[in-house]
């Protein structure tokens, strides 16, 4: 893949038209975002345009999805964002795996499998990175792009809240919302609704708690009949894994979920004297220094000792 | 009260010393930020300079408060932060009700009580008005000052989310972080802790989440008994006002606070279409269109019966 730089972004997006914009499976605000924001300044260019996803866009986006209707048209040129694997295409993508024309993201682990890429990896979000370029291109940003964009930022650094958040990720907010960018409306949509069976989970997730090392780790469980009696979905766990590490003294925070029975997925969350990804490696899982996973095959209770003893090791190494 | 400018602010800064800072009584984010960020500043300009307040600062805010030494003087000049109204003195500040000479705030509600003020009902909160005073007296923000202030917005716009943010918001945040302020650190700190008091008060009282009116109304009470069972106190409840208002399809969201054994505190949250304000005004009490609160004394049965029937009274007048 070659690097191209703002400036070449926009040009490979003027010189070409029927253009499909793919995002990831499991679509989050900032895949959303950033390609419906480009799509809609696509459009405004007088070009065709349509964002495409292997899985349905959850109806909480239809203030954006809304605003731009389906188009169809026989894909001239492929441009993908904020997608940083073929693995995470999904079935519906698979026919574009070796054609992406042009990449635009912000994972400094991308795998680099398009013709022309540009990765901004210190950028807060996708849609930080895809700003610049609809300026170049000439389109405005404006309405649902602005709408759209503001979403990927927000989303993807928990209401600004997130380390990756730098004085340029406000600068950019503060445009888009000059552009009109409903900023309020977007943040209370996407952090300050429950769904009533996010709630009822939270309340009994919260009877499992449990304290270890004189507070300073903490454990959820979320059993899979916990989520058949509240209805809960796999979405509305959201919530619950960071839980646990935000508890005042809590170093390590463990969920244990349970996927189907007798498998589990475990969630670590740790402050910064504690590598999470170490913790899940022990059980053969991975992530980053603050946010790991791994997941295990067994009983609850052997699921809760493992990964708890995982967390002891290298609680203990850590010298904290 | 004579308005004055920026310009006219900075200057009645600069010509005086001893410079006594007063916040209101129970001080949150805003009050503490933008009186030690004041403090800080003036201090670098050489002057001596020193926040007041009638209740102890929260051991949270240690951050900012242990960087800026308590220093002993007699005062020569009086300003106010944040500071709507002399009622919110409280009982240490009693003696300088005539005495503020600078009132800098931003509550359009502000009753005028000092000699000279600057008041930006517009501004997310009073530290976005003190940046460009500290600008203007040509003392340079840094350290402690940015994260003085950087508090201060972020805490009065709930982490930016608040529809009181604007992009002017978003750009002073982002001038605050090129000066140093650790916005992740603070952050964390403001949002992402909850004391286990806390937690097991929320657990309690979502045991008494109530829906009504096809889940458009929802009502949670907490009772002294949870309050003393769970060790959690008054600042522990901030949370939970906002809990039944988040829950997806509600439209107000009531909490009932037994203050003390027959003495009840409700909140009310509500979404555009209702006013929270008309709802409590019915009880004797006010507040904001999507905020208001109000007493009631009685049992807890009436308590919650009679904001319920306020709460539909409004809400069949609503038209929604």
């Amino acid at each position: 893949m070659k690097n191209v730089t703002i400036k070449e972004a926009a040009q490979l997006l003027l010189s070409h038209d029927n253009i499909l914009i793919l995002m990831h499976k499991s679509p989050d605000g900032d895949a959303i975002g950033s390609a419906y924001g480009l799509c809609g300044a696509l459009r405004d260019l007088g070009k065709k345009a349509q964002p495409v996803c292997s899985d349905p866009i959850p109806e909480k986006f239809s203030y954006i999805t809304d605003r731009l209707p389906y188009q169809e048209f026989e894909p001239e040129y492929i441009v993908s964002v904020d997608l940083a694997d073929t693995q995470l295409f999904g079935e519906k993508l698979e026919p574009y795996k070796d054609r992406v024309g042009l990449c635009i993201d912000h994972h400094g682990s991308n795998t680099r499998f398009a013709e022309y890429g540009i990765i901004e990896a210190s950028a807060s979000s996708c849609a930080q990175v895809i700003v610049p370029i609809i300026k170049e291109t000439g389109a405005e940003i404006r309405g649902v792009i602005a709408d759209a964009l503001f979403t990927g930022i927000t989303t993807d650094t928990g209401c600004f809240k997130f380390s990756s958040v730098s004085s340029e990720t406000h600068r950019i907010a503060a445009c888009l919302i000059d552009c009109g960018a409903q900023s309020a409306m977007i943040n209370r949509l996407m952090f300050d609704t429950k769904t009533r069976q996010q709630l009822a989970l939270e309340k009994q997730s919260l009877e499992s708690l449990r304290y270890f090392e004189n507070g300073t780790v903490a454990m959820i469980t979320v059993t899979a009949a916990m989520m058949k009696e509240t209805g809960a979905q796999e979405c509305d766990l959201d919530g619950i894994a960071s839980l646990p590490r935000q508890i005042e003294g809590v170093k390590i925070g463990i969920t244990v979920k349970e996927k189907e029975p007798g498998h589990f997925r475990m969630s670590v969350r740790t402050t910064d004297e504690v590598d999470a990804s170490a913790i899940c490696a022990l059980l053969g899982g991975g992530g980053h220094h603050a946010a790991a996973g791994c997941s295990f095959t067994g009983t609850k209770e052997e699921a809760e000792a493992k990964i708890l003893e995982a967390a002891l090791k290298i609680y203990s190494e850590s010298g904290t």
